[in-house]
């Protein structure tokens, strides 16, 4: 005999499956809802249901979106020449809410990790590939520049470099360029305890003042 | 206009309710959901309508249950003479999963605690006075021990000191004695890292070997 009824223990579980999340806090939340009086858990169900329904990715740029093409893709004040590489949604929320960066976006879907099993298949390359031969026709010769903006981590390099080889023959023919996010020293850090990478790089990419 | 459709706010927004779960936890739990490839977030939802229209309170302990009488206060190898108060629904649980305790609980629903606004009238003290009454009825003459199991903090004190002064006249006649849970040193806890309280409490309740 259980001591919980098994429809909560149910919501635990799904609560469990949230990524650093262990039992403890998975029934801690399951019970926030068991109190509320205003019937939250209701709501909660309410708005992933609607989001299970209505939300699916963009056909251009992969970006969670509840059209086809999203408001950015299908935006005229957008620079088509620009097309920025992100790992996910959230990269993309981060650079918009930023406000500092007007081109189009693509959402690769993760980074390749052979520690976790992800190859290159179980991204979207081969759909970037597209994006990008479609931009090329738009632009109509004029260049087209990829940002590839993963994470300054192994894994983001790697991708990095992949979407680099991936399109050595439009880079040779000059078609498009490629360039990666500055790295160095962030606004704000101290150069003390700025680790021995950071500051490697922040001395590689010093400019003339 | 913003990035994220509309419904993937609204998840965000209401993760973000969930105690200690700030908007960027609440937006990696969503996206947790928007990435599942197999309806995480549609079984999540039907758990939580689930628990909305099955799961309430035990009519007599209050404890959480789909039950109008949960399988402990219709259990007949409890033991009618024990009452044992605890804060909330998870303390039941604690007690249930250590196997220790086989008498009857009764959930007050929190305690009082006048930082947070929480007298004694938003807590189930008047419930609590009628199932005393009730188990003295059972109990015909018998005496009823009622274990206070408030946690050992300002406010469970606050709430156990409440009960004790509730239950005056009873006491005095001698129909019930109320019991608090043993303080001291908890099992392979280090003396030097005692504070001063735990090792004051420790030394009153002292036992003879």
């Amino acid at each position: 005999m259980s001591v919980l009824p098994q429809s909560v223990e149910k919501v635990i579980n799904e609560f469990s499956k949230l990524p650093g999340v262990g039992p403890k806090t998975a029934a801690r939340m399951t019970y926030h809802y068991l109190r509320s009086p205003n019937h939250d858990a209701k709501q909660l169900a309410d708005a992933l249901n609607d989001m299970d329904l209505n939300v699916s990715f963009c056909k251009k740029c992969f970006n969670v979106s509840d059209k086809k093409i999203c408001d950015i893709c299908s935006s005229l004040l957008r620079k088509e020449n620009k097309l920025c590489v992100v790992e996910e949604s959230l990269d993309v929320v981060a650079f918009e809410n930023s406000a500092v960066y007007d081109g189009f976006y693509f959402v690769l879907g993760g980074v390749i990790s052979p520690a976790e099993g992800i190859g290159a298949e179980d991204l979207r390359f081969n759909d970037l590939k597209k994006r990008v031969n479609e931009l090329l026709r738009e632009l109509e010769g004029k260049k087209l520049e990829i940002i590839v903006a993963t994470n300054p981590n192994l894994e983001g390099e790697a991708s990095a470099s992949y979407i680099h080889d991936m399109f050595a023959k439009e880079l040779k023919e000059g078609t498009i360029e490629i360039s990666r996010l500055a790295m160095g020293l962030p606004t704000g850090a101290d150069l003390e305890y700025a680790d021995r990478l950071t500051l490697k790089r922040a001395l590689e990419g010093r400019r003339n003042i």
